[in-house]
C-alpha cells in the first residue's frame, strides 16, 4: 500500500466510512437525493455547459480524436437526457433489503438472506462526463459509496458535475457526506487500481484497450466487458425475410456499439440462395464485406477474410462472412472466436434453435431477433450499469442488481452448536420460510 | 501466456472444451456419475488407504507439521464420510437450467434468464485429499469442468482419488472426458494462477496465508476467505444465561475453525456482573484471556490485550475481551478490526438487535445464537463450497449456487431494433412472465 499517497488513502477511508453509514438509508431519503440532483442539474445547465466548453476547447487544441471529442461534448439535450436518467433510476425498485431466502434451521432459529450494498465502487472512465452522473445515481439508489476517476480531458466538466451532485445529496441528508469522491487529474488511474483494501468492485468505462488495461492491473474484481464480437448464424431452416432484416439491423442500425454483428455465419445449403441478396443489401448500405473463400466463390468482388478478421471487433461498417457446414461448426466458431457477449441464430426449427441456445457460451443468446437487443434498457432494467462478459457475479446487461450482494442474518434464542452434536444431538429442521 | 508450459496449456484447453460439452448434461447423467464415484470409492478403499499411507509416511519423514499431518491422513471412517458427501451432493437439486426471470419485451419477443455453469473452476488446495472429492462432486453436479492442483505432500492420495473419479464419470458418460484435470507436483501452483484465459473462478483451500498468496498472485476471481476474526457483542440487555452459553460455545466448541469467536465485546453497564463468571467459565476450559485495561480492572490475573490482538485470528483457546460503551462502539470495532465473516449480538432488545444486524458489515450476522452456526451444512445447503468473505458473486457459506451463473436467452420472430426507434417506433411492453 506504500504507493498510495496519504491524502488519497484518507479520502478512500472516508468513502469506506460513508458506505457503512449509507448502506441502510431509507428508499425515501435515497429518492430525495436523486430528486435533488435532477433539480440541481436543471438549474445549473449554463454552468455545466460553460465548464464543458472549457474542456472541449482544450481538447480541440490538444487534437483529441473525433470520436472521443464527440463523447466529451455536453449539449442542452444531453443534459435533459441525463436528468431523465436520474429520475428513471429514482423510479426503480430499491434493490436493498430484499429477502432472497428464509429458512427455519430449528424452532426459533431463523436464517434470512437479505440484499445489501457492496460497499465502495471504483469507477474509472474516459472522456464521457455523463457517465459520472449515471454511475453516481445508480450508486446512490443501491446505497453504495463510489470513488471516481475521470479522464483529464473532462476535468472541468467532471468537477462541475461532481460538485453539483455532492451538494444535492448532502442537502437531502448529511449522512451522504464523502459518499461520492472524485479524484482529480493529478492522481493516476493506477492509484485507484491499487486500492483493493478500500474498493470492492471496479467499473471501467471506455475503449476496449482501456478496460483491458484496468483488468490487467488490479486485484479488485472488475465488472465490464472489453470486446463485443457478436455473430449471427443463418441456419438452413431460416426464414429468408427475417434473416435479411435481422442481419441488416444487427450490422447497420448502429455499427459502433458492442452488440452489433461482426461476423455472419451461413449454412452451406442456403449460402447460394441467401448470400447474393444479403451482400447486395449490405453493399448498398456501404458495408465492406470480407468473406471466406467459399463466400468469395459465390459473390466475387469482395475481400478475403484473414484469421485476424474472425477475432476482430470492427465497430464499423465492415462484416466478415463465413460459410459453415452446420450448427456444430457455427457453435464451435462462436465459442472459439467470439467474446461471449451476444450471438444469434436465425431458424424456424426450434429444436435446432434450442441446441444453439444451449451450447453457445455467451451472456446473451438469441433466436430470430437482432443482437442489438442486448442492452439494459431494452431488457427492461430501467438503467444499465454496463454489459458484463464476466462469468461470475453479474453477466450480460447489468442493472442495479450488479451493485448489491447479500448478508445472512440468523436470529436465535440462545442456540449453541453444541446442542446439535454428540449423543442427544438436536436435529435441524431446514424448513423453507420464503 | 509464455510462462505456461505447452503441455499444461493443452490440458487446460481440453478442460475448456469439456466444460462446453458437459454444461448441458441432464440431471440423470450427472447423478449417475456421482453414484459411480460413491460405488468406486467404496470398492477401492484399501487402495486409497494404501496410497495415502505412502504420503503419510513420507510426510512424517519430512517433518510435516502435526496439524497438516492430521488433515492428510485418510481413515476408513473418513472415506465413509466422503462417500456420504458424494451422495448428499447427488441428492441436491440441480442448480443448472433454472429460470431466474422471464420478461416479455414485446409480443413474441421473450427474454429468459437461465442458470448455467460457470465453465472451468480452478481448485488449489493444501494437504487434505478429501477436498478433491468434495470439489469434484460439486463441479459435476453443477456442470463445471475443474482443474485441480493439490499439495505435493498428498500426491499419491490425490492421484489415486483422481483416477478413481475420472474412471467413474467416464463410465457414466464419455462426454465427461477431460472435465476433471489433476496437475501433479512438478507443475507449480503459480501456473494455475496464470491461466486466466482458461479458468473462470479459483477456489483455494488451505491456510490463511495460502489463500492470501493465491489472492495476491492471480487475475482470476477468487472465491474464498482468508481469515475469520469473529466477534460476539454482549449487550446491556443480554439474557445472562444465553450470553454465557453462546459465548462459551462460540469459543470452545471447536476453536480451530474460522467461525469460532476471537474477540468478546461487553457493554460497560453489565461488565462487572457478567465478566467474572464468563471468564471463570473460560479459564476452567483452559482458555487464555487477553483483556483491555478495563477488563483487567474487573478480573485481574489476565494478560493485557495489545492492538495486534484485536486483529488476530487465534484459531485456538485464546480470547481477547474488550469493554465498550454501547452498540455503536461495538459495531465500529467489528467493522474496523473484523474480517467481515460472522459476528453476533446477544440482546433481548430487538430494536438494538436490528441496529447491530443492519450496521455490521459481515457476511453472517447473528442475534442470540453462536457464530459457529455459520456453515453451509447448518444453513441447509447440503454441501459447502467454502465460506466467502468476498462482496461480489457469493458471500458467506456458499453451496452449489456459487458454481453457477446465468445466460440471457431472447426468442423473437424477426424482431429488429430499428422497429423500436424513429418516428413510428414500437414500444416495449416489459411484462413480467416469471
Amino acid at each position: 500500500m506504500t504507493d498510495i499517497p496519504e491524502k488519497i488513502e484518507d479520502l478512500a477511508k472516508k468513502a469506506n466510512q460513508a458506505s457503512l453509514r449509507i448502506a441502510n438509508l431509507s428508499t425515501e431519503i435515497k429518492n430525495k437525493a436523486l430528486d435533488n440532483i435532477a433539480e440541481t442539474l436543471l438549474n445549473n445547465k449554463s454552468e455545466i455547459l460553460k465548464q464543458n466548453a472549457i474542456d472541449v476547447s482544450e481538447a480541440e487544441k490538444n487534437g483529441l480524436s473525433k470520436s472521443l471529442l464527440k463523447r466529451l461534448i455536453l449539449t442542452d439535450e444531453k443534459i435533459d437526457e441525463l436528468i431523465k436518467n436520474v429520475i428513471s433510476v429514482k423510479n426503480l425498485e430499491d434493490p436493498v433489503g430484499k429477502t432472497l431466502s428464509a429458512v427455519e434451521l430449528d424452532t426459533n432459529l431463523e436464517l434470512y438472506q437479505i440484499t445489501c450494498p457492496i460497499g465502495v465502487i471504483g469507477m474509472v472512465f474516459e472522456s464521457r462526463p455523463d457517465v459520472l452522473v449515471q454511475i453516481a445515481s445508480l450508486c446512490i439508489k443501491s446505497g453504495n459509496a463510489v470513488i471516481m476517476k475521470g479522464g483529464s480531458e473532462a476535468l472541468n466538466s467532471n468537477k462541475c458535475l461532481h460538485s453539483l451532485i455532492t451538494q444535492s445529496i448532502s442537502s437531502a441528508n448529511p449522512l451522504f457526506k464523502d459518499s461520492i469522491i472524485l479524484f482529480e487529474t493529478r492522481e493516476e488511474v493506477d492509484v485507484i487500481l491499487k486500492m483493493d483494501k478500500y474498493i470492492q468492485l471496479l467499473i471501467p468505462r471506455g475503449s476496449s484497450s482501456f478496460v483491458e488495461y484496468v483488468k490487467n492491473n488490479t486485484k479488485i474484481p472488475v465488472l465490464g466487458h472489453s470486446e463485443g464480437i457478436c455473430h449471427i448464424y443463418v441456419d438452413k431452416y431460416a426464414d429468408r425475410k427475417k434473416a435479411l432484416d435481422i442481419c441488416f439491423d444487427a450490422k447497420c442500425q448502429y455499427p459502433a456499439v458492442c452488440n452489433a454483428m461482426e461476423t455472419l455465419l451461413v449454412h452451406r445449403d442456403i449460402a447460394n440462395s441467401f448470400l447474393p441478396d444479403m451482400i447486395k443489401k449490405f453493399k448498398n448500405a456501404g458495408v465492406e464485406i470480407r468473406g471466406c473463400p467459399e463466400t468469395i466463390s459465390i459473390v466475387n468482388d469482395i475481400k478475403l477474410a484473414t484469421e485476424q478478421d474472425w477475432r476482430t471487433e470492427y465497430n464499423d461498417l465492415i462484416l466478415s462472412i463465413k460459410i459453415v457446414s452446420d450448427i456444430d461448426e457455427a457453435v464451435e466458431h462462436i465459442n472459439h472466436y467470439g467474446s461471449h457477449h451476444t450471438d444469434a441464430i436465425i431458424t424456424e426449427d426450434n429444436e435446432r434453435g434450442k441446441k444453439f441456445l444451449n451450447f453457445v457460451d455467451s451472456s446473451s443468446i438469441m433466436q430470430n431477433c437482432s443482437t442489438r437487443f442486448s442492452d439494459g434498457y431494452k431488457y427492461g432494467k430501467g438503467a444499465e450499469l454496463g454489459i458484463s462478459t464476466n462469468k461470475i457475479h453479474a453477466r450480460g446487461p447489468v442493472g442495479l442488481e450488479g451493485l448489491v450482494i447479500y448478508k445472512y442474518i440468523l436470529i436465535g434464542n440462545g442456540h449453541t452448536v453444541s446442542q446439535y452434536v454428540g449423543e442427544n444431538a438436536k436435529n435441524f429442521t431446514h424448513r423453507k420460510i420464503v
